[in-house]
């Protein structure tokens, strides 16, 4: 006997015949007039589920068997055999199926066999991953996740942890958490009367990050191409089912690159991530296009086929006020291009991913290279059909004396920037990058609406679950 | 002409007589009497630098060439030819050296070709990637979180990232961070006169996740095998050379796995990240065993021949006290094992990795299983020679009952563990999982004392730098 996952008895990769132990969930129990019962038990490896052929001979056949219901737990040993129920390859003639958790309260347990909102599945986020479409986006992201780490190393790049709680705001703007143990009971003041924030954790004021880019750009000028892959926090408290106060971002930078490389770096990472979720998971994206988002597979295959097209923000201003189109919101050179305008550019005008270059530099950060217009910076926005902006990158500015204008211009203390300003002194060159938040693309991929969704536990502003 | 990278051009991938373009930063410049100069270039993409050979023919050889310095940024072209130096198999015969960035001042640049103390470097934390030291602990580290990644991937696990903030305490001890964005000059009161925590941006206290394994246990419940690979936080002022503040962990959990499988799976884990190194990055190993802990090498290949002891708790203490060995701290039954006692088992008693399993009850936290004894619980802690204890991990109690019974003994407020409770109550199954310190993995393997030497960003107690 040998334990397997069900995705491993359902592969082909073992013989007819081979005598097997699954362990997993039971799904749904149906019996049979000829006396037996056909019980689906899941233990998430896969989309799928294994039929486990149980005969009334069974010792505990009409004692436990027939008392299963969804969610009990079971281990079942029998012969691996071709199946002849429809979508299935393989079953398993049990020879034995042990209980091995009950479920209490069959009637009141949240997960039926059934579909429930999502909604509802929010409220009781410990037990979704226990429902097909919970399986199937725990999984995707899983394979997004890995995809991102196996495109970076495969491209020669370092992964990086920049500091969570730091002391400095990447945006320059960005309401931030924050970090500290003082007793709020008890504040410890200064002589002006403020508080007296050396007597914190760090002897200062700490928050969250909000971006791992300002630190990422200081290994890239030593290592030449690094990522970051992890948490970042905004505390905006914007009730959209886009935002989140928590989430993961993939921030890549690399040394000597210009917009151009930086835009290609980006084609080819969305790219490869699609390539990898439509190779691997192939189970979980035929549920999500039969239930969820029907184009969830040609959509993404599209992507692949595609060019990026390239247009100059200029450009897309013009193209923009001679659409015909009316928007809400005005479409002006030094203006920022709203959803709508963003929507129209990629899947009206072009039908496919846009890359928009070289924004108004008054209305991008200040760390972004001024182009020798003077007027604009080496900014990009890559835009998609169907997801709008996913990836917001840059040029930086690597000339230190620029740097200093740039932040003067947007009132920032140097002083705060010691070390930011400090690396260009020694050897700066040209470096790009770009950030990416993850939750936003396993949302697009799973053909979900809601951010939330694409979480482990999620979390509603006002109210922190777990 | 075509760029790549140092390691590519080193490798002997490429065909001597190639065209290529290197770019990075100068290491050393050496001026040789026939008219040339010698200039070490380093891209972070290996170890080693590759000798760019620049003839006084260049147009800027005068002017520029011989005014390079370390830290400078170029970009060199020319001829890839098997070398005549020591220790390099290839070198570039320059057509052209472009300087891309000067250093200003090098008299005062930190990063000097020349050994620095830790504690120097400390305080140069966006330079120090420059030096071999961290540009070899930064690649070691990457390719020890690809390992983890790529094992985990292997064995059928699925990535989940648990909330970073938090209101529960996984350990119910450990000091946390609060998390807020209560303006602290303006607190709001309740009726009582206490803070009025529901005007926080989540409607309750929040903190920094000390751990993610009660979720990651409520993940293992529905697709079998999970892990987290994340920042986990502790705020205990504990200035040691041992503890960080921010650091990243690795939490497994596995479901239908009890103690020996935690165990087997935690040996063959770290067996494979180890591995991993000594296959991967033989080149900044090799500086390791040279420049900083000649072992470095010889102990990893140690420890993946030797299969893992298991020592029951109870029988720990028994060869502790036939010793003969004089201990600080006492060796009694009921009391934790110190780092001497931790030492002395697996490097003197055994002289290879141990696994102390079933420990008394009174000592580990509320969510290990009570074994039948009733008097200890199936932890288990992995300890190596050189290391002390790396792994910490049990089989969780998956018995409602009991672990009512031990959330009583403990003062534990079942509301507050809501969830947790909850998904045992339906098809609850044996699972078992550990954690292991990421930051303590990397200051090991690249043979550090100080753990704030494998984080990107040193912070010291105190003082919070970025």
């Amino acid at each position: 006997m040998s334990v397997t996952s069900v995705q491993e008895a359902l592969s082909g990769r073992i013989a007819a015949g081979s005598r097997v132990t699954v362990r997993g969930w039971v799904r749904t129990r149906r019996d049979s007039k000829a006396g037996l019962s056909f019980v689906n038990v899941s233990d998430g490896s896969g989309f799928h589920p294994i039929q486990v052929v149980a005969p009334a001979a069974l010792d505990n056949y009409e004692t436990e068997v027939k008392r299963l219901t969804a969610g009990c737990a079971v281990v079942a040993t029998g012969t691996l055999a071709p199946s002849q129920g429809q979508g299935q390859a393989f079953e398993i003639q049990a020879e034995s199926v042990e209980v091995v958790g009950w479920v209490e309260d069959p009637e009141t347990y949240p997960i039926q066999p059934k579909p429930h909102s999502l909604e509802f599945l929010r409220e009781v986020a410990h037990l979704r991953p226990r429902t097909n479409l919970f399986g199937a986006v725990t999984r995707i992201r899983h394979c997004l996740a890995q995809a991102v780490h196996r495109f970076f190393h495969e491209q020669g790049f370092y992964w990086i942890s920049t500091p969570i709680i730091t002391t400095s705001d990447a945006e320059g703007a960005g309401q931030m958490f924050r970090v500290s143990t003082l007793d709020l009971a008890n504040l410890p003041r200064g002589e002006g009367g403020g508080i007296d924030f050396s007597r914190d954790f760090f002897g200062k004021e700490t928050f969250l990050t909000v971006s791992g880019q300002l630190n990422a750009e200081a290994y890239a000028l030593a290592l030449s191409k690094v990522y970051t892959f992890g948490p970042t926090f905004r505390a905006e408290n914007s009730n959209t089912t886009r935002h989140l106060a928590e989430f993961w971002m993939i921030e890549p930078e690399v040394a000597f690159n210009d917009l151009a490389a930086n835009a290609k770096l980006a084609e080819d990472f969305l790219k490869y991530l699609f390539r990898a979720v439509l190779e691997e998971r192939q189970d979980d994206l035929a549920f999500i296009a039969e239930r969820v988002e029907k184009n969830a597979i040609t959509r993404l295959e599209e992507f692949i086929a595609a060019p990026f097209e390239q247009i100059d923000y200029t450009d897309a201003i013009g193209l923009l006020q001679k659409s015909g189109h009316r928007f809400e919101f005005p479409v002006e050179w030094g203006l920022d291009l709203q959803t709508e305008h963003e929507r129209w550019l990629t899947e009206q005008h072009v039908g496919r991913p846009v890359v928009v270059t070289n924004y108004p530099e008054q209305i991008k950060a200040f760390y972004m290279r001024l182009n020798d217009d003077g007027k604009t910076v080496a900014a990009m926005d890559v835009l998609a059909p169907g997801i709008g902006e996913i990836i917001g990158g840059s040029q930086r500015e690597e000339r230190l004396d620029m740097l200093d204008a740039r932040m003067a211009q947007f009132g920032l203390d140097p002083e705060h920037y010691g070390w930011y300003r400090d690396f260009r002194r020694y050897g700066t060159v040209p470096h790009a990058g770009f950030g990416l938040g993850f939750e936003r693309l396993v949302v697009y991929v799973c053909g979900l609406n809601n951010i939330r969704d694409a979480i482990a536990y999620p979390r509603t502003p006002g109210h922190a679950t777990f």
